[in-house]
């Protein structure tokens, strides 16, 4: 993820249902110079890409909540 | 980080004590099978590099909340 061009990774809000299960890693990036918002990106396994997440919604919070409970 | 020669990012069970506000990105990378447990992984501000936080503390989850809710 490039960010050296001083822009945002997220374009949009971001989606807000993402299956715990297809999580690989969850990424909080915290607002920056070079993007001053906060930016909830999860990579999905097998490859499935990766996808923003709404970092003002409850769903949000209740999946990293649940991705750390469950070890 | 490069996970592919199948082991761990962190190789101890990780430090309890992190300043939210030196937080620039907290990773956490689900169990695989390149690493049969959860990791979590902070990268500071200005360079200061990374750190494993221990997945199980109750810090841990309390830092990654407060993260969340103050965007």
């Amino acid at each position: 993820q490039d960010r050296s061009r001083g822009r945002c990774l997220c374009a949009d809000i971001g989606v807000n249902i993402v299956l715990r299960k297809n999580i690989e890693k969850v990424e909080i990036i915290r607002p920056s110079a070079s993007c001053e918002r906060q930016e909830i990106i999860v990579t999905l396994k097998n490859g499935a890409g990766q996808k923003c997440l709404n970092p003002e919604s409850k769903f949000t919070k209740n999946i990293i909540l649940r991705t750390l409970e469950k070890q």
